[in-house]
């Protein structure tokens, strides 16, 4: 497995654009994407578990009721959630895009982020279509990928090149998400582009199986957003054996799945709004897997442990009183936590209670850019990893009068 | 029932006073306190629900199991917490106040509030525990709420008087609490004192059915401490007929208990680290209670809800948002918003989507000090408040380097 180019057109028979609409008023920002396949795709998506569900992904939840879909709309800079005509508007971009595109509305998966609880106006939207269908390219992606950012500092896109049933394949994705992200959902917005051919269904049980384990994993804000899917198209362009159940090449799917995922999570939560630093924790040895992962949590949402990360400040006292009010069995008296980066790792505190350290040389680990907590529970096998970031001053000042 | 002054020696026969005794390196800050009963008092107390819980939670529920005390000693600037000799030191702090005080060292509540994970010396203390008795004066709750103080900017003490069973009562608080604060525990100090006669059984009922109320329906940062508690001593000294059940004097001890933890919330909450404003999440029309309550917490915890009223900014989608991922059944489509203060009240949602209103009116609104963000459910009679504060860059600034 290989890191490419491309983004979402890495694999074959994927094209994207993206521009400037009108919705927001900044016209350097671009604000409307688009991803179109050459042939249907088997899709499958997971959605935000808040009860106040954007618009957008009710329509798009029926559109895939059959598990097809050619094309992505989304917009950003405003999510149309709470607002009467939502749904109508989002069955209204779907009938503008799918027009010349010659689809069906429900071959289109639609989707909006940005403010919630002002009206969408669709004319700008329909005044730029023609250029977002002009502007299809098979370098779109960096396009799409600008289109789709809200708070975000930079783009996120990734690609990997991979081989199942002797075929060259492909798997590419593009991000959004750096507020409003928390786990126990699906977080942020993320479209995933392949030419594997694989049934709908399978689709589904990959993205659902690896999101537990990647975006539910992340948390900036602890903030659940409304908004929020990951969506996947195969095209089957790759020409493999088409996957219609477990197996060698489900696992190789899956695995170059969970690769990619993985890179976009550490991307999204390395931009946490106001981000200085990407925070990871490594939980082990926990009862089990359950534990370890609402252990990992706890810690990555501790305010108190992000600003101290923030502050390179190595206060462990706060990572342990996250893990003790996570809420699961743990035997605080067995905890050993460390602090790791590229410029090496210190033990703060082992059995539960500190240990004298050179706070010289974890100021030195702190400063990285890249801070790894590293907590052993020893009482099990169960693991898990949740990812993060510090909060910081902008943090305050980006979502302090973000309407305005 | 009216307020009056003296904090935690309103009451009859109690003494307190508060000293810099070198826990803390700056010498302006006092750091030791104690409140003393001239005679046994009944005790209650509740802890943090933190399984890593300080030193002194652990000695004081030990002393308290007889349902006695007769003073409190407590200490800022270190936590006494995850330090392998943290018993054995709160068991000494018991024993050097208990001795020139002719008490057992059961008779003492020990409680110590600071940095989590550093030894605390236990010198200091016991050079500076001649003064701290000496100081022991009737007008002395002032400076033990100053002692008890760690980022807190102003001491909180407020006392009530009320008449029970033809008998002037009175009862008094002193807190502490700024940061690690979150609901769903006995949530950082608060030592109140009362002159009413009550058993412990009746005591610690009353106790408990209030924290449910108040002090677990407060947040500043989401973080849940390892060493607060809440506790009461009653000496009884008012002369009225003993407590011992539940009737009519007991309603009246509960409602001054209740007005006193009330005001003492919205002191904590309204100076919350780095906060500018107080915030009241009123939530009614809930299907039950317990709905109302997770609602109201849900919003008061919700970094995004918090930053907006940072920047007054009128963005009522984030308290959409914060009731969607509350995680209980709400209806969205019946929710009303509005916001609340000194300056007026003005509607924002109404039936979930979002109504006309006046920017203008809306920002004088939200640049008062306290702000109700108000939320009717309309779907039942179950109602609930709870109280916290606006997340700033100070809040950063205070928590992203603690230690030094």
């Amino acid at each position: 497995m290989k890191i490419v180019s491309g983004g979402v057109c890495a694999a074959k028979g994927f094209k994207a654009s993206g521009i400037h609409c009108g919705i927001r008023k900044n016209k350097a920002k671009k604000d409307l994407a688009l991803i179109v396949s050459s042939v249907p795709a088997s899709a499958a998506a997971v959605y935000t578990t808040n009860l106040v569900k954007g618009a957008p992904l009710t329509v798009t939840k029926q559109h895939l009721a059959n598990g097809k879909a050619q094309a992505v709309i989304c917009n950003s800079g405003n999510a149309n959630t709470c607002n009467a005509d939502g749904i109508a508007i989002a069955e209204q971009m779907s009938e503008l895009i799918a027009a010349p595109l010659e689809l069906a509305k429900e071959d289109i998966i639609v989707a909006s982020t940005g403010v919630i609880g002002q009206p969408l106006p669709i004319a700008p939207i329909a005044d730029g279509i023609p250029a977002l269908v002009a502007g299809l390219a098979a370098d779109g992606s960096a396009d799409a990928a600008a289109a789709i950012m809200t708070t975000d500092t930079v783009p996120k896109e990734v690609a990997l090149e991979f081989e199942l049933g002797g075929k060259i394949c492909h798997i590419g994705g593009i991000a959004k998400g750096s507020g409003m992200i928390h786990p126990n959902m699906a977080t942020m917005l993320v479209f995933i582009t392949t030419d594997v051919a694989i049934s709908a269904e399978m689709l589904q049980q990959a993205l659902s199986c690896d999101i537990a384990k990647t975006f539910n994993m992340i948390s900036v804000d602890g903030d659940t957003s409304t908004n929020d899917m990951v969506a996947v198209l195969a095209n089957g362009c790759a020409g493999n054996a088409e996957i219609t159940a477990e197996g060698e090449d489900f696992a190789i799917f899956a695995q170059a799945l969970n690769t990619l995922t993985i890179d976009l999570c550490r991307r999204i939560a390395g931009d946490g709004e106001g981000a200085t630093k990407l925070l990871e924790c490594a939980v082990t040895g926990a009862k089990d897997e359950a534990i370890a992962k609402t252990v990992a949590k706890s810690v990555i949402c501790s305010s108190l442990v992000k600003t101290a990360m923030f502050g390179a400040d190595a206060n462990w006292g706060r990572v342990l009183c996250a893990i003790g009010y996570a809420g699961v069995a743990v035997d605080v008296d067995k905890v050993d936590v460390s602090f790791k980066s590229a410029a090496g790792e210190i033990a703060v505190c082992k059995d539960g209670s500190g240990i004298e350290f050179s706070e010289e040389i974890a100021k030195k680990v702190l400063l990285e850019k890249e801070i790894e907590i590293v907590i052993a529970l020893n009482d099990g096998i169960g693991a898990a990893t949740a990812w993060g970031c510090d909060l910081t001053y902008d943090y305050v000042k980006i979502n302090g009068d973000y309407r305005t």
